[in-house]
């Protein structure tokens, strides 16, 4: 895209001051109809060291009620970032609905600095570019306005800039050894930065290349881009977007209906299984701590099919300062405002942590699914959109365990009448689990269709049988311990 | 794409049976659903030789009624489909709104089989796949729905059916000695086939790769994914899309107002340049149609501006068998019923041809903008696709000249009369001309903002001043033979 760029031609001053005053006022009359429509809208500021996207930015967002936007300048991930998904610390800063995130930077100032300093193979370059393109995709498809403007300068420019910032005391500061090494290595640079330009330039969020050598004309572009983008987008309501292929490795799954719910453990095995295993899954802990392994357990199931109990047996084995327990229930408002994914995002481990999950981002293909709260088009899409989601994760290194905790009908009426008539259980029975219960069939056919598409084997389904609660914890321990082992090894 | 493909399960063979019947069923039933939603669907398969693309899409086809699609099998293209752009044998055969269009391979066989047999450098295959984005673009983002099927088998399997096929008199006749070749350099193919996939996989009309090893389930494979992708196609409405950045080289141009249209000529003068420039052209037109240079003149401009006579300045110096004059009126339904430039890429001439075009394609961004005959997004990104469309052009070696016949308002009003008042001239005036003059200030706003955005070095707008018709003839020709002078050095 850069090679072969011709810039935009430049207008006289006067027109330039007068399309800013009627550009900076159309975004500035934007802003309610982006809040009154829900939009959520991402503008990344990239390119050249000393380029102007600073400036600029602070122009752009004079016009903005600070109420509704938010600006994140991103250097270089910290320790504590570094210990996520590479995405993580992009992820976690989508805006809400109608409002505006600008960032200084971002995920493509990561990729092509990693690339430029031989940090990056090709390999797995591509990898992150498959990842970018998934995560834009994903964010669009959700109804993200996601913008990105690459500033550009040419060597002449950028080193007149350096030179002059240099020579002032007072901004001598503002020259980065990176800017300096850009400049050195100008060409070189130029076609990384082309390389994934093009590589992520996508119909539904494109590159805007942005002349940078006069602040006032890339103000004005930016600002005109931008206006027409949101005309663009406000016009939208939400969309159905196309049902990608599967292209992840996926293994074959029993349905519900032919899983056996007969086994059964004895006391005493179990009190010796739980007590071995417990104290494996311990000694495990500590070496995938010190490994910096990150392990995610999620636990999805019938309602009283024993999810609590189950995962306390785990807990029970850890270290309390390497796992957290995230119970989820219906998203707040901050949540349902963006991407359904984000509040998973938000609650992921650290690197050498275990973090389980009572309940997840499976909600989106049942009970979001069968209650409407999510269109038919959204639920479908969720299967690759958890798929991409779980091979981040995957890729990133997690060991990822998933349950499914299964009863029959029989027993979850047993254990609703049983919590019922007993007073201490009472908080645990709502008229929603009885209403959730008519569903049933339903609800399996959902359960069925969610394991087949999501069974991956990177990130694998493991039914436990749970009609007798000792059955079911002694797999799971069992499970979870030969995931870890095998990672480890 | 195929690197790393896993392939989907395959149910047994009851269940295929089963969820065949199911597919056909909707497949069968969307239908009216599609004629009455308008939805245009344009289905490509291509992949290996032997992998059974034909039998698959007889298959499908069975499903449809036959008033609501078309099949075309491409194969090389024709001496006279050699002489358009590359993509015409594919444009113009884009399906109606609620109709199906079939192509047995496309332009991704076309493609790859260049870059094997090494008849494609590498620069000239990515601007055919520049093209081939921008092609498939500007089909989604008008409404189309484009799904692309890629048929895949493995080396064994390939040789297993050609072997099957020679062996029996009957069918030797199908392998073709692509098939024998594609299996001798398997790996290679695999590649070029892979490489294409990946550089032309957008998520508005993603590839969908199939398993083509059994019949029945490659066929169950298309079907879903086809029947989904059209259930969801069907919620959407007409949608608004990003405005692309302009990535072409634009050149400055004043505007209307600021033309000065005292220039004229005496008929001394006229009578003399017209002679020699007309011999001169004749001259040139033989030249061209020799080295098979293909020439567009586009005529755009006001009421009774003197189009007309203009064109036949021109026409009256070429040779009656290598141009054509296309009068261009309000779309009939079959026209309307596609991509807006689709009627356009139907008169495109052949290479040594001029086409002259007496009112254009850019109607869009005119009258159809003025008119409300499409949306603001439609016309806003009419720009872009204009300037990719004759991007094309210019590519293809076509020389592009186009005019904007320009008068005052006053001229117009003495013309106009004079056509009211003249009883032989008055066909040529109409109670729209008197409306459309009404809305002179809007049109030339409109205009104005065309030629600024549609200024492309390689498809310049040339403004003749018309106030004297004679002046704005002789420049015209001027132009024609500069332009064309230009491209035959």
């Amino acid at each position: 895209m850069l090679e072969n760029w011709r810039k935009p031609q430049r207008p006289d001053e006067a027109e330039v001051e007068e399309r800013l005053k009627i550009a900076r006022e159309k975004l500035s009359g934007q802003q309610m109809k982006i809040k009154e429509h829900g939009l959520p809208v991402l503008v990344l500021f990239e390119g050249w060291g000393t380029a102007g996207k600073g400036s600029v930015l602070g122009k752009v967002i004079r016009n903005i009620d600070p109420r509704f936007f938010k600006v994140a300048t991103m250097d270089v991930p910290t320790e504590e970032e570094k210990r996520k998904p590479f995405l993580y610390r992009y992820f976690v800063k989508i805006p809400e609905k109608g409002k505006f995130m600008f960032l200084d930077s971002g995920w493509m100032d990561e990729i092509t600095q990693d690339c430029l300093s031989g940090n990056l193979t090709e390999k797995d370059y591509k990898k992150k570019i498959e990842s970018v393109k998934r995560f834009e995709r994903q964010l669009t498809d959700n109804g993200y306005l996601v913008m990105k403007f690459f500033f550009q300068i040419s060597q002449k420019e950028q080193k007149k800039r350096i030179d002059a910032l240099k020579e002032d005391k007072n901004t001598d500061w503002r020259v980065s050894g990176k800017d300096d090494w850009q400049n050195r290595h100008y060409e070189k640079c130029l076609k990384v930065f082309d390389r994934y330009l093009n590589d992520t330039n996508a119909p539904a969020d494109p590159w805007y290349l942005i002349d940078a050598k006069n602040r006032k004309w890339a103000e004005l572009q930016v600002l005109e881009i931008l206006v027409s983008a949101i005309d663009t987008a406000l016009k939208n309501s939400a969309m159905a977007v196309p049902l990608l292929q599967n292209v992840f490795p996926l293994e074959k799954i029993p349905k519900l209906s032919e899983i056996a719910l007969d086994k059964t453990l004895t006391n005493e095995e179990y009190r010796k299984e739980l007590h071995e295993l417990q104290k494996k899954l311990g000694e495990l802990h500590n070496k995938l701590y010190r490994k910096k392994v990150p392990v995610i357990i999620a636990y999805e199931g019938w309602d009283a099919a024993g999810k609590g109990g189950n995962i306390k047996r785990i807990t029970g084995a850890l270290d309390p300062r390497g796992f957290e327990v995230h119970p989820i229930a219906s998203p707040e408002p901050h949540e349902k405002a963006r991407h359904y994914l984000w509040r998973f995002w938000n609650r992921l481990p650290k690197t050498g942590h275990i973090a389980i999950f009572d309940r997840t981002w499976y909600g989106r293909v049942m009970v979001e699914r069968l209650e409407g709260f999510c269109s038919e088009n959204e639920w479908q899409r969720a299967y690759n959109e958890i798929n991409e989601f779980e091979k981040e994760l995957s890729d990133w290194g997690a060991v990822i365990v998933k349950f499914w905790v299964q009863i029959d009908k029989d027993t979850q009426l047993a254990r609703f009448t049983d919590r019922q008539n007993t007073p201490e259980k009472q908080w645990k029975i709502t008229d929603e689990d009885w209403r959730n219960r008519e569903k049933w069939d339903l609800y399996e056919d959902a359960v069925n269709e969610m394991l087949k598409k999501t069974n991956t084997t990177y990130a694998p389904w493991h039914v436990l049988e749970s009609n007798d609660k000792k059955y079911a914890r002694i797999k799971a321990l069992k499970i979870v311990i030969k995931a870890i082992e095998q990672e480890l090894e």
